[in-house]
């Protein structure tokens, strides 16, 4: 048989889970902080829900065998859910978190932390907002996130796909052409701008067309971008999404969460379903693509509405998702990582009903343990089991001593001995 | 659009989400503090893996589409899966705990906490262990696990596989109908008698060893049981096995949790892998059948083994799993669940900027708050909105009072009100 993890997936170790719950509880508290609240949603959903939301990824989709049932696959992200949820229960209002594992069909990478289950943790803020209310609350709750996960420096660079669009028709490129083109860009953060244009040209585009959308595409910084925008042609195309993301920097200066963030006019994000701001966080100093994305997505809800109910129902909706599996792939990883306390060993004997008993005062007072199950009573291995796991405390159990109602005790990191009445171990262990 | 989730399945709405996430870490504290680290592993397994494991019930198992790849199911439950990590990196010895989601294409009943897709806690001890003293603890374990749930009086059941196989011999029951007259025996807990000796005479047992086995499965009890077995021609059959459940009631009176214990010889635990020690936990007071269940599965890491590697190779474990969607179903539920400390409302004008500086300061302080993004500034509202989520305090920003460096601070519960300098704000919040 063979002994494997289906392809692209991969199991934890304990160092790793233990990594990935610590990972997952800072992830947590700064979306509590920011008011968020949980929901949850199945693995798998129905394969309707998930046609035409991915654009050409669908084909990445893992589905599940119809044993005469509904036609089901695995979740590929948590917003399309998220969505479904929404317009099942026509919401209006909601600001949420999920953290939970998605499914791509992709070629996995190990070096890139790129996985066919990885773990998402999105946050998103859903309901009416007034112009970048929700969108700046985006940046600076993941210039939060990405500040916490203490990797190194970071950048979060900010566009709209209202100014993309606007871009490419004052360069006159052809409607129909609009998402072949945004996937292009997309990947210029990835492949160098001579291979995008080359690109570019077998899609269809001419040399003019091209050479005009580099000078847009290559802009990238702060308040000199939206001063060269305000200048240009495009601003006529869609000054309202300018005017949206002069106010989104403000707001951020407000917030103190504009030192990380970049006006980058060459950022598309693939997906079909982003309307307004874009947004996406990546470490510099690590070579794993970027870490965090998301952007406005107002139709997606509405979108999804089962017609037999009023068509009037829609919520403009904005958000992000962490990928923590690529968060882990560089975290520094502690050296030692134990629940454990304590450990009870024994000399001479084995003493089990004696330590099953000591066991019992101290899971009683709340205090963490293990014991041997074995044969091998042996104190110098125990200790050295402690020293390698972090274990503080070494108790060991004495048949002489336990008689008398007590056990010595031994500080694993500084030697130091201690004969203990039992009675009083757990103040003692605290 | 069918807007649903698949049969079987169902989403988590926040106050359900928030109730999961504290059973979960009460859950996994009480892990730790029996010395367990986690693992992770996949939500889908080769198929491979899965099979000849769970008798009958491997009809219900999810399987996904093979796109030219392996054959790949969802998991059933997280004992194989665990078995695999173990026998695919060859370990010894671990304690661990698992907390994750399983998937039955059973049929699904909502009352009572039966899904297709579940969550389950499993906690298990692999490695070399002295008769009962891994056994033991996972009584000792389950035993504060139900107490900490809160959700009333409950029992745990204990037999062995190997008594339960000695007394279907004394009965003259042929070997090839033991597995079969186990699964009917296992459903005594919720089918009459008299339909459960219906069945077995369909499945082939005289009358006779219908008659005869009864006498043994409607034993249930404590010390009473054992002696009845020592005293009983069973005990020729499998004296050590008797002897074991003596020395676990003996353990677990020692670490003080016998007082829920029954030693219950109609308990038979359906699945194939158990050897030795069985045993479920169930409250008494409720309608759901067993919240948890497990047992000794001394071959089932050794049975996986990749044959290319020695033949030697084996992990004696016993553990168990409880169903956090079950203990989930009975739960008392808290009436206000939030995370949500402030929230900060404008009077007059909207006051945007003012109320972004604000959260900015406390979210600095790390105090969780809402404001909100519409143009709907209305305190009184608000307040309202405060009162049903439980939320602690209200701020109200005024536009003169702001400009002087204050804001007014409503404690909801007390209507108290306060004339806050902003700089103030943190340390009268916390």
């Amino acid at each position: 048989m063979s002994l494997k993890t289906p392809k692209g997936t991969t199991d934890l170790n304990p160092d790793d889970a233990l990594v990935y719950e610590d990972l997952i509880d800072r992830t947590k508290n700064i979306f509590k902080l920011h008011g968020a609240v949980p929901i949850d949603t199945p693995v798998f959903e129905l394969k309707s829900i998930l046609l035409n939301k991915y654009g050409e990824d669908t084909k990445l989709i893992y589905d599940l065998k119809n044993n005469g049932g509904e036609e089901c696959a695995l979740r590929y992200d948590l917003t399309v859910p998220f969505s479904r949820y929404m317009s099942m229960n026509k919401l209006k209002k909601i600001k949420r978190y999920q953290i939970g594992k998605v499914y791509r069909r992709d070629q996995p990478s190990v070096v890139q932390g790129r996985w066919r289950e990885f773990l998402q943790a999105d946050f998103d803020i859903a309901g009416e907002s007034l112009p970048m209310m929700a969108d700046s609350e985006l940046v600076c709750c993941m210039n939060r996130l990405l500040k916490t996960y203490n990797i190194g420096d970071f950048v979060i660079r900010v566009s709209d796909k209202r100014i993309l669009y606007g871009i490419f028709e004052v360069c006159e490129i052809p409607n129909n052409l609009f998402a072949t083109v945004s996937s292009s860009i997309d990947k210029l953060d990835k492949i160098a701008v001579n291979d995008i244009n080359k690109e570019l040209k077998l899609k269809g585009l001419t040399d003019k067309q091209i050479i005009n959308l580099n000078i847009y595409i290559q802009k990238s910084g702060t308040v000199d971008v939206l001063d060269f925008l305000r200048e240009n042609d495009v601003y006529k195309k869609c000054s309202e999404a300018v005017d949206d993301l002069c106010k989104l920097y403000e707001y951020c200066k407000i917030m103190k969460c504009s030192d990380h963030l970049i006006i980058d006019l060459s950022l598309a994000r693939g997906l079909d379903y982003y309307t307004g701001m874009i947004i996406e966080g990546k470490y510099l100093n690590k070579n794993i693509g970027s870490v965090a994305g998301g952007g406005r997505y107002d139709n997606l809800i509405g979108s999804l509405e089962n017609s037999s109910y009023t068509n009037t129902y829609n919520v403009p909706c904005a958000g992000f998702s962490i990928g923590l599996s690529r968060i882990f792939s560089c975290i520094q990883k502690p050296k030692v990582n134990t629940n454990v306390k304590v450990f009870i060993s024994a000399s001479g004997k084995l003493l089990l009903e004696e330590r099953l008993k000591i066991q019992s005062i101290l899971w009683e007072a709340n205090i963490s343990l293990e014991t041997f199950y074995n044969k091998r009573n042996n104190p110098g291995e125990h200790k050295k089991y402690c020293v390698k796991h972090g274990i503080k405390y070494l108790i060991v159990v004495k048949e002489e001593q336990y008689n008398k109602g007590f056990v010595t005790v031994i500080e694993v990191n500084t030697n130091l001995e201690n004969v203990i009445m039992i009675d009083n171990l757990p103040s003692h262990l605290q």
